[in-house]
Parts: structure tokens; C-alpha cells; sequence
């Protein structure tokens, strides 16, 4: 009876670690697709967050090289006799962060995050090297399209924060989201 | 006589290389620093051109990847089932484009292209690969700032288009400038 009960043991845990890894390809299927909201999943006043993001010297360097070429994005000593007194991010590279964190963030629209246009768009504080960007996402509005009957928009508050909970960017933007096909009127 | 003239033309060609390199990098010094605006050499009206920029598709996947990772941006297949019905550009992506045309551009207002906010922003068409794109600005106006005696703001509409002359893109912007070293008042 001992040693059967042993090998029993045996057999649970292997059929255990079958079930756990079962449930975290759940898990994993679950965040990648079928989290996805539709219009009428959204609501004012809902709130998401985002993972974080390190910037580093160099990036913000060879991403000014390409697209923003101004001494105060591409060298430190350059930088500092400049209005920021230091090398700072572009404006522009801080916009691309914060897209990949909502992009990977728990908002998930169906269909994609796509901005139609904005009504706020302010960098507040300069981004350094070593910053630590994380966003916080507001629903402000839900609407449905009145010539579209399969999307609608939302309007959503995004605030890209450093390490120190300030705030460096404040984005307002006019998102399309599919609605449910489930939805008919 | 003929002698000392042959060799009066061979010191006359190097004084000419000479002069020619030196009146070359006097050009570049020109678009590099000299020609930067101050407040005061902006107006209402005026309008600024820029060179073109070929946007492709492996840098339209790449950017997506680092920043926008959606399958619109990533891969031609999966992006022909989504609300483009092709690849697109991230519109950040543009964005960053618009960006690096207008550092290389006529606009050079003096401490660089610093924006404060935006009125406006907006993507009107899709960015497709291969599309060449280029920037028309036009300075809507200018004001002094009350608090900062050697700043400015100058509010400026920048269009970003496409080789078939389409806005792709819309941003009106207050950048601030410098006031020149001269102005006391």
C-alpha cells in the first residue's frame, strides 16, 4: 500500500505540472486575444496601467541621430549649455515609448489602438537618461459612430510618468474601437 | 618671363583651392549656426519648405517592433485583414519623420526646435511603404512671452505630405524661441 501510494504521488505531480502549464498557456491565449475590448466593454471613468520602460543614454542618442538631430538629444556636453542643461529625450522618442507601453498595456482595444487624432498633446517635464516611463490611461468618453455602425471612438487620457510619479507627458486622444459583433442596433 | 608666368598660374590654382575650401566652409557654417532665427525674424505668413524623406517597409516594421508593436506595422499579411487592408506606418513613426524634416529644414528657430504643446495633431491618411514624405510649415503667429523677457513663442502649422502631394499628417505647435541677444525691451 506504501509503495503504491508513492507512485502515485509521482503521477499527481507530473499531472499537476501538466495543469499548471495548461493553465498559464490559458493565461498567456487570454491577455494576447481574448482580453480584447470592444466599444461597448469601454466605459468613462476606467482606468489602465502600464508595465515600465527604461531609457537609456544611448538610445536617446541613435534615436535623435535618426529623427530629432539637435545637440540637446546627442551629446552631453552640447546639452548642457542648452535651454535643458542637460541631454534630454526627444519629445518625439517619449511619444514612441508610451505608444509600445499602451501598445502592451491592459487597454487592448479591439482592433488595434488607433489614434484618429488628438486633443491634448504636452510634454510637462524633460525625460533623462536612467528614467523609468511608465502610462496610466483614462477613459474620459465612449462614443458610437453615428455614419460607421461597426466602431465608435473613445477618448482617453494618457499620462506618461517618470520614477518620481511626475508627470512628462500628457496625451488626450481620439481612439477608433470596433464595436461587438454581437452589438446590432 | 614665360617660365615665372607658368609658375605664377600653378600658386594661383592652389590660392584658388584654397579659397574655394575656404569659402565652403564658410556655406556650412552659414546653415549650420548662422543662419538660426531669433523671435524677431519670425512673422505671420511665412512658410517653410524641406527636403523628402523615402519612408520603407523594413524600417516601417522595425520602428513598429521597438514602438508600435501591432500587426498593421508588422507584417503585410496579417495587416491586409485590418482596417488599413495593408502595411502602415506607425503613426509615430511619421511623427518622428516630420520631426527630423523640420530639424533639416528652413525653420531653424535660435536654441533649436523646442515644442511647449500642440493645438493640433492629426493623422489623415496612411503612410504606406515607399511613400516619400516632406514638410510644408507656416508660422501662424508670434508673441513675446510676459514672464521670460528673452523667450518667445511662435505658433507654427506644419503639413506633412505625400509624393502625390496628400496631407498625411497635421500639427500645429508653439515652439519656443529665443529672443535675440540684441532686444532689450
Amino acid at each position: 500500500a506504501h509503495a503504491t501510494q508513492f507512485i502515485d504521488f509521482e503521477a499527481l505531480a507530473v499531472l499537476i505540472s501538466i495543469f499548471v502549464q495548461f493553465l498559464t498557456n490559458q493565461g498567456t491565449m487570454e491577455t494576447g486575444d481574448m482580453k480584447e475590448r470592444y466599444l461597448e466593454d469601454f466605459e468613462a471613468g476606467q482606468t489602465f496601467q502600464s508595465e515600465r520602460i527604461r531609457i537609456d543614454a544611448d538610445r536617446i542618442k541613435s534615436f535623435a541621430a535618426e529623427f530629432d538631430p539637435q545637440p540637446f538629444h546627442l551629446d552631453e556636453r552640447a546639452a548642457t549649455d542648452s535651454i535643458f542643461r542637460g541631454l534630454v529625450a526627444s519629445g518625439w522618442h517619449t511619444a514612441a515609448i508610451t505608444m509600445k507601453l499602451l501598445v502592451e498595456g491592459d487597454l487592448k482595444p479591439a482592433g488595434g489602438i488607433v489614434g484618429a487624432s488628438f486633443d491634448e498633446f504636452r510634454w510637462l517635464q524633460p525625460v533623462r537618461p536612467g528614467d523609468e516611463l511608465r502610462v496610466e490611461s483614462e477613459v474620459l468618453a465612449v462614443r458610437a459612430s453615428k455614419s460607421r455602425p461597426d466602431q465608435g471612438v473613445i477618448k482617453v487620457k494618457t499620462t506618461t510618468l517618470n520614477q518620481n510619479n511626475e508627470a512628462v507627458q500628457v496625451l488626450v486622444g481620439n481612439l477608433i474601437v470596433l464595436r461587438s459583433p454581437a452589438s446590432k442596433d
